[in-house]
């Protein structure tokens, strides 16, 4: 089966000022393996329109999907539309399809800032927003989506099968009471064995005190899976 | 003052399967800010060396300073100090001086695989590890450090004082309680007429339900932020 890969392009001063922790990596990350699509890199960069414009046209050309989050609303501080537009050289205008959905949902409250939201690239595609209306869109490879979380994960429920879909590759994790150091050469036993397998170890401290490692292995060919379970437990076995 | 800048590359497929939340950037992203270092991208990438060199020769090209998180355990599948030394074109050998911080840790209890915490590039600085000893290091403008947060936050205290520094950014947060789509005028003002600080404006969803808005003005210029947040104040006080 093929393999989907992916990137993540976080836009936003406030996540690498270290004011917001972004979370829609995780939530993004879990829906595209779950449909075999392989996250392949997570970046995050500053609402700067040459920055963005640079990472866009790395990324999409890298990765057979893009995702970015946020900088898509009202204020001054959302370029993020018009900064695609540029990458891809598509006119930014405000859009009817976009606009009507923004007129039905504010009314006569409906002013300029919000029809910065209808402001779509020619060729564009709506993503529909169910929560708060103004759309994210889809242009080429590239999915242009908001950074609040609650509503990038509905525009995210929209597209997800919209997607080629990709090997899904299913994870085991085994709680393992020994250290890395004396695990490291069973570990790499196994995972020589197995080589399709791809197999980690993640150690972590406990909240209530003490130190866990915790072996992962993940592979898209479920036989080649339960092989390496069977010999990840009777190595954890035989300490 | 000068700028001085950094990216951090966060080395794992543990973040991007979804299985971890990344939490190193938003520590790092706050270090760095209180001694005046921009973080200017976080980049999340899989253990795969090919991927580990590329990113990591591209962003120390670009920022000032370059942190990695990750890949530095004894295990089979930490590659990071080994990509690390062809993304330099380093030897990476057992070291002398991170043997003796080993040896003295883990005494009769010293084998193969923990010696592969003492593979270090040639020519490179070690990071001291007061929480599990094994270290990180410094090679040219590169930080490589475990990816462990408890472990990655000492690594960055001992890190942090041998930085450049650069003029800090100070921040100021209103709460608004007024929508984007009306704020989003009037907060377009006050920004024009403060080029030189940054203001943002940020929705989030309550835990308690509803919708906040939050201003957040930032500036290394102490005097201009105070000008701007009296502007801010008084703007959204004028609603």
């Amino acid at each position: 089966m093929k393999t989907v890969t992916a990137a993540i392009l976080v836009i936003g001063d406030e996540v690498l000022s270290g004011r917001t922790q972004d979370a829609n990596t995780q939530v993004l990350a879990k829906a595209l393996g779950a449909i075999g699509v392989l996250l392949c890199e997570a970046r995050a960069i500053a609402d700067d329109e040459a920055t963005i414009i640079t990472a866009l046209n790395e990324l999409r050309g890298r990765f057979d999907y893009v995702f970015t989050s946020g900088g898509i609303g009202p204020t001054h501080d959302d370029i993020t539309a018009e900064a695609v537009g540029k990458a891809f050289g598509a006119q930014v205008t405000i859009r009817d399809d976009a606009r009507v959905l923004l007129d039905a949902h504010y009314g006569d409250d409906i002013n300029d800032a919000r029809l910065r939201m209808a402001r779509i690239p020619d060729g564009a595609e709506l993503i529909p927003n169910p929560i708060s209306i103004a759309p994210g869109f889809r242009i080429e490879n590239v999915f242009i989506m908001a950074g609040v979380p609650r509503i990038f994960a509905v525009m995210l429920d929209a597209v997800i099968p919209t997607l080629d879909s990709g090997a899904v590759v299913s994870e085991i994790s085994l709680a393992c009471p020994h250290g890395e150091g004396v695990l490291s050469a069973p570990l790499a036993a196994v995972a020589a064995k197995h080589p399709d397998v791809a197999i980690g170890s993640y150690p972590r401290f406990k909240t209530g005190g003490g130190f866990e490692v915790t072996v992962v292995a993940r592979c898209a060919d479920a036989d080649a899976l339960v092989a390496a379970e069977a010999d990840l437990k009777a190595m954890l076995a035989g300490f």
